[in-house]
Formats: C-alpha cells, structure tokens, sequence
C-alpha cells in the first residue's frame, strides 16, 4: 500500500489468469487454448503485413476487421466493435453498460472476472446461485438489475443455455442490457447456438466473442461484441476515452484472415468436439462426474478423490490443469480439450493416479 | 444518447486521434510516425513467433519486455509496467495514481488525451497556463494537487522543460505523483534527456515512454513506465483487473528485440534530429516563426498566413499534417518529420502556396 495509490487501486482484488508456464514438455490443458495453431490464411495475412508498415499507427477504427464480423454473422458493420482481447471489451461493457444504479447480475459459479471489473469501475453486483445440477435459471434474473451477464456455454462449468431461456431473460429485461459472453460458444454443436440472432429484436443484447478460443488466436488478443448500434456506440466512446489504438496492425490482419477462413474454423471446431465426446466417455469409464460441456473444456469431479489432490498428483506427471478453490466447485478439475494424444496421457496418469 | 448508456458513457467526449487516411501516395506528416522501418531484429524476432505459437495465450506478465527496458534503462525490471500502448499505461497512471480529491495539474497546452482520462474515470483536473513562449514553468506547479503530468517533450509545440526542472517539480510534490510522459524524448539530442534517473531519488516520478516514435513500431502498441516498484504495483493492480493480456505475442517479441537493438535506434534517432534541423532552416527561410523542437515534429507558425488555410491547402497538395482548433495554437501547424525527400516535397508546396 503506498500513499500515492488511488482509493480504487487500494480496494481492489486483481484477477489471477491461469498459470502460462515457462517450462517445456508440459501437457498444458489449464488455460482453454486450442490444441490446432491458427488458420494458414491467418498467418499469411500477418506475413505480408509484417515489415515497414508497422512503423505506422493501425487503423483506430478497426473497419476491415469490423467487416470480416459483420460477414461472418450477417449482420452490419455498426453491429460491431472490437477489443484487444475480450476481457477488453468485457471491461468496457461494464464501465459503459453495466455500471447503474441498480445492481448487475450474474450467476454464482462464473467466469471469475466479472466481480474484479465491478471493483475496478465500482459497479454494485448481486450473484444468482446456479441450481443443484449447476443450471442457470431464467426465472432467477426477473428481479431489479442494471444489467444482466452470465457466459454461455458457463465458465468453468461447459454448460449451455439454450437460446429460448436467453430471449426469454432478454424479453424480461426490456430496460438492462443483457450481455451473452460466448467464449466458448463455438464448441456448442453442428449448429452453433450464439445468441447473434437475438439482436435483431432485441434491442438490449449484447454477444462477446473472442478469436483465442476456436480461432486459435489465443497469443493475437482479439475480441468483439455484437449488438444494436446504440450499445456499440457506448463501447465506441469508452474505447475513445481509453486508447484509440486497441488493436495492433497484426491482430487486425490476421483476425480478419482468421474469420474468413469457415473452412479451417469448421473443421478444427468439429475435431475438439470430437475428441471432448471421447475425453468424456474415458473420464466415465474411470468414475469420474463430467458436466455436459458445450465448451472445448470438462469440468469434471472424482466422487472418491479430492479436486486439490488430483491437480497436484497430475501436476507431478507433468499435466497441468485448473482447479479452483471457490465454494461448490472445490472438487472439480476443469480440463482444457487438447490434442488426442494428450487427452490419452491425462487418461493414462488418472488411471495410475486413481489405482 | 440511450437508456442503456452509462452516466459515465453520457458524459464522455472522446479523443480524436490524428487521420489515417486510407489513401495512398500522401506525405503523411500528421501524426508522428517514424519515417523508417522498424529494426530489422524487431521483425526477425516477430518472424520467429509467426507460427502454431499464436494459439496460447502469451506470458500475462511481459516479464521478458520488462527484462529488456530494465536492461536499456539500467534499472530493475520490478521498476517497468509495460502496456499495450502508451495510451493505454496512461490511462491506468489517471486511475491508479492521478484519481484523488485535489485536482490534477497539466498544461494548457498538452496532449488533448489528459482532459479526456479525467472524464473517463472522473478525475478532477486543472490546466496551467504555458507562458507566452510556450515554456512550463516549474514554479506554477507549486500548489494543491491530486497529481501532475506532462510530456516532455510538451506536445504539440516540441519544447523540452529541462531535467533539473523536472526535479524541481517533483520535489516541490512530494505527495504528489508526477508523471512525465516522455513519448518524443529520444529525439531531444545525443543524450536521451530522459527523467529515468530521478526515480532512484524520487519515489513520486513515473516515466512514460512508447515504441511508437523512436522504435518506428506505432503498428505494434507498446509502451511502458518506469518508476518506483510502489507505483509499478499500482498499476499492475488496474492493469489485472482490466485485461490479463494487454499485449500480444507479437508485440512482446518484437518490442523486446526493437529495444536491445540500440545502433538501430541510434542511427534512426540521429537522422530524425538531422532532418529536423534541416526542416527547421528551410521553415525559417520561408518566414515560419518555428518553436524549438525537441521532438520528431515541429510546431510552426507563419506570421502572415492562416493556419488551417494553409493545412488545407497542403492537403490539395497531397500533403497531410496536423493542425489543433484549439485557443493559442489556431494558428499552428504540427508537421511531423518525415524523410528527407518528405520535407523537400512539404518545402516546395509551401513556396508555392506562399507565393
């Protein structure tokens, strides 16, 4: 504590991101990066760009990005804004739509962020616990609220919310912006369950995406949200106020490289999910309680073997996954859906593990 | 305006940030920019990481940027914040360091993005009038403050307040954080009048600098501060409960390898100053009154001529540089130093345009 912090930096409790390790050789399936590198077009894309242009500022309007969305969902450019990584633009939500005078809502069990965003931009926030099987129900969120956020597929969880119950949280909700932070949602199935749709109609939806998961950007920062112009224009003028550059000259090529590749990003999507079926059946042949996951990881407990002593057992051989020490998830280990190969090196520790 | 807006969003005006036109074959001279590539082990050390490497998310902390402005600077890296841009590590110095009950001092003539964090994060500021020679006085800073920032160089007008000043300032505010924002520093002669040195004396001095300027790496969004690990922690603090990741893996390389490549930097830095020199002669023949500039610009004024007349006639020619509808500098124009041919083309339009 020093007497130069300001009274916000003094009250903060700071975000922990999972564990990046310096070493080699380790099975990393802690942080929910995908186990396929990027798109090729993507890292040409950043190929040609990578030379004397980068002595110059990018373009603060990110425009060709912003199209390369709007192509992708259909929608319009004034649909969209983009961030330097959707944690960006989540903070940005929440100082320019969250922040009222009414509490924002969001579920119990979540992405872990959410309640350091409130401290940072002083935002008053009220948890809904999820119910007994860890399902969100709309019924909860019919209460005063300044906005409601939950993700969907559910961090850590993987669990999905069917569209139907997000509209019908939408339509209860006329004056809070309802913001579906999809991060994970791509994984959700042939047919990808996002809530873009919804925007149309209603007017106070908000969709966060991001490119590290499904897009295998991870180490590019890129994220972005989808929704009526007014709620776009919002993010436009706190973005503005912050840094007109968020994105830099190769996080702009190569997202927009990224996004127009649907062939790559269909056929990588389809091969996590299919190794997350076979991950799940082999973790049930050992005992183990798995979640549905829409998501590209498994929540997953032992009912005979404590979530802390697991980790660190794995830990041990070299796999890493996260467990967090939060009441009703203690037990559970969350694991990142990796190559085939290394989804059978944590199969084959667990089984000596559990002997 | 919109119901779902924030009150913070209602009252924000956003910064404006010089054009990028989308146009080709303009002398861009208008917002700074390095007229030469960045070093070529900058972009050799990016090439290296274009590749599969991309889907993991890159080290949240930058400990190997921070290793590396420790090693320019000679200082410890607990001494470096680095963040994705310098706009964006200002941002988190106005609230982490600058929000407090006594109002931030800053010039009236400065980087127009102070006014804009203050309405961002309600940060109270007051501006201190430049003397009529456009110089800071250090003696002005001498009263209640929540806070002091200012480039130095001072943008726009280019003029280095001296290192024994600074120190007079922040030992008259030893209470008080004082920020000097150094993004155009290393153009002020053949030693850097960087106010890094201070801060092994001076616990309240935060340094900004940018690799968008001298490092010809504005396309990549780096910049960091040095100071005491106390204010380091600060905004560390902010930096972790906004976004884990600020900078991308590009970024990190390419900024780590910009900065150990120091004869590049000597060599680029050294021709910039030449050229402006030789601008600066050129202007005075023409009837400029030109302000002395320690910055990769120049801050100009014809005795005869309208300012934005003629940055528009300019622009007829193709020409672009920037001019600030702003009291006491309408009649301005900010010229940024471009390579030698540039300002030829910029001296021969302006003999004509003044004929």
């Amino acid at each position: 504590m020093s007497r130069y912090w300001s009274d916000t930096v003094r009250t903060l409790t700071p975000y922990v991101p999972g564990e990046q390790p310096k070493l080699q050789n380790l099975v990393k399936l802690n942080t929910n990066e995908n186990p396929y590198g990027p798109s090729p077009l993507a890292i040409a894309a950043m190929q040609a760009e990578l030379g004397d242009s980068l002595r110059l500022y990018p373009d603060p309007t990110g425009a060709l990005l912003k199209q390369a969305v709007a192509r992708f969902f259909g929608v319009a450019p004034g649909n969209v804004f983009v961030g330097n990584g959707s944690d960006e633009v989540l903070a940005h939500v929440f100082l320019g739509l969250l922040k009222h005078d009414a509490p924002v809502l969001f579920p119990d069990i979540t992405y872990s962020f959410y309640p350091v965003y409130c401290g940072l931009y002083h935002v008053d926030y009220r948890t809904v616990a999820l119910d007994d099987t860890f399902r969100l129900r709309p019924e909860d969120y019919v209460q005063p609220n300044g906005g409601i956020i939950f993700p969907n597929p559910n961090a850590p969880t993987g669990i999905l919310l069917g569209l139907e119950a997000v509209d019908r949280i939408a339509a209860a909700n006329p004056d809070s912006v309802v913001v579906v932070d999809e991060a994970y949602v791509d994984f959700g199935g042939t047919t990808i369950p996002t809530a873009v749709s919804l925007i149309a109609d209603r007017p106070n939806v908000l969709v966060v995406q991001t490119l590290s998961k499904s897009r295998s950007l991870a180490g590019l920062r890129v994220g972005y949200a989808i929704g009526h112009p007014d709620l776009i224009e919002a993010l436009e003028r706190v973005k503005d106020s912050f840094n007109s550059y968020p994105l830099d000259r190769m996080a702009l090529v190569g997202a927009t490289a990224a996004l127009d590749d649907r062939e790559y990003f269909e056929t990588t999507r389809k091969a996590v999910m299919h190794t997350r079926a076979r991950l799940e059946t082999d973790l049930t042949t050992l005992g183990f309680e798995v979640l549905p996951s829409a998501a590209n990881f498994i929540f997953t407990r032992h009912p005979e073997h404590d979530g802390a002593t697991l980790t660190a057992a794995l830990r041990e051989r070299s796999i890493i996954v996260r467990h967090f020490k939060l009441p009703r998830i203690d037990q559970f280990l969350r694991i990142t859906v990796g190559t085939g190969d290394q989804c059978a090196t944590l199969i084959a520790a667990l089984k000596e593990i559990l002997l």
